[in-house]
Order: structure tokens, then sequence, then C-alpha cells
């Protein structure tokens, strides 16, 4: 695998919480998380703008998304225990960035599967919160099949 | 190309200040500058690493790094007029963001351009500004060939 070097310490043996809540991977998955959201994002608002114009837009994903995403899909377990809603977003940065240095998630599929199930008005915080939420969940739902089962 | 829907207004016969001043595409553009980076730096401290000890790691990367480095690729131009830092710096993320989108550089590519420059200490925050600095312009060398050429 490409990235092999940086994560062999965290191979298929490696257990759900230590991926999970490894501190480098959620710091290297913040970014591609973003990105995707912002590309998925645009993407969205355009095909659904009114007078065709072209939206390009980004911001940081909201931790409560992150976090409702990671129990909706069940995947609690990958995160530390008692872990409040930042430590539970850091899990699903942690396991977005596990799935694409390993080869198995590429950028341009997180994007397809997010803008596909993003849905709404997403100019309306509130809206945006929960449909984002779903998209989200989505991505996870996808990617669980290459996380590890192991539990220790 | 693969999102064409949401550049599809910024062709190859769009001027330079048109790409480089877009701020919607300087905000999708942060996500992958970041990401690279931090998977870079990851792969260059992990090689570099005494102790063979796997380093993951991830921020921002500074303002002032792509600023300087935007400004030594010769690459200004792309930029607003009495640009600051900040301006300058969103101005290497459009940039970014605009070469991924077309289809021309993928994130790889990126990657290993960023960690094959960077060099020296970067614990120090000195040195890794200095450093960061050289390896974004070698980025920007890069895609600079991508990028349309007209003024206007």
């Amino acid at each position: 695998m490409a990235y092999d070097i940086i994560i062999r310490d965290l191979s298929s043996k490696a257990s759900q919480k230590a991926i999970g809540t490894d501190k480098g991977l959620a710091k290297i998955g913040d970014g591609i998380v973003n990105f995707a959201y912002s590309v998925a994002k645009s993407i969205f608002l355009t095909k659904n703008s009114v007078n065709k114009k072209i939206i390009r837009t980004g911001k940081k994903v909201n931790k409560n998304i992150l976090a409702d995403a990671l129990r909706k899909a069940n995947l609690k377990i990958y995160a530390k225990t008692r872990a409040d809603a930042h430590d539970l977003a850091d899990t699903v940065e942690a396991l977005v960035a596990y799935v694409w240095l390993i080869g198995k998630v590429n950028l341009e599929s997180m994007i397809k599967i997010i803008s596909e199930h993003l849905s709404g008005d997403l100019q309306s915080r509130t809206e945006e919160t929960k449909n984002a939420t779903i998209a989200f969940t989505k991505l996870l739902d996808y990617i669980k099949n290459y996380l590890p089962k192991s539990k220790i």
C-alpha cells in the first residue's frame, strides 16, 4: 500500500480503538473530511441551483455532524470510552484518513457518496446539520467494510 | 473532466486572476492543502525518525508559508492587486483546488512533491516555515504547467 510507511503499526490486525482513537490519524483526516465535503456540497448546490448558478463553497464540517454520523453508523466502538462530541468527530476523521491511507477508498468515491446523499436546503443551518449527518452516515456505512473488526 | 460542473465557468480560457482570486476555490482548496501537507510531513518525519518511530501529524499550513511560496514560484500575477499574505495564501489554495478539480494533478502527486522536498528539523518552527516554503514552491512550480496563461 502506498502510505504503508506511516500506518504500518495500524495493520488489519490493529484493534478498532487503536485506529479510531489515534490522534495523528484524526489530524490527518481533518483536511480530507473538509475537502470532500466542500466539493460534495459545491456539486450539490450547483446541481440544485434554481438559476443554474455555479456555487463553490467550503467550510469546516461541524463536529456535531461527524459525531452524530458515527453514532448513526453504529461505529461508536471505534471511539474512546465516554467520548464527547469532539472525540467522536475525531474518530470519524481518523477512520476516513485510515481507509484513504490504506488505499481502499479514494477521494472521488467519498465525494460521490456525500454529494449523492445530500438533500434539502443546505443554506439553512439546521437543515444542513440534519442532512449532512445523513450523508456522512452513508459514507461511514461504506467505509465500515474496510475497517478492522477486532476489538482488542 | 470529473468536476466540470463546479468549474465550467473557469475553463482554460479563464484569466489568471479569475482563478487565483476565486473565493470559493480558495475555500475548497484549504482542505486539500492541509491534507496533502499533513500526509507529506508525516512521511518525512517517519522516514527521518532516529528511532524508526512512526509519526502521524497534521495541522493547518501557516498562511505565510503559502504566501511566500506563491512569491517564490513567481505566481503573484494570479493574486489580486495589493494582496496581503492572507490573500496570497488564498490564491495558493485556489490554484491547488483548480488543478485537482480539472483532473490534472492528483493528491498522490502533490503529497509526493511536498514530502520529497521537505528537509531539516520540522519540529523547529522557524526551520519548518523555511523548508515547507521550499516544498510548496516546488509544488507550485509543478502545477504552474496546468494553469491558464491569459492575463485578461
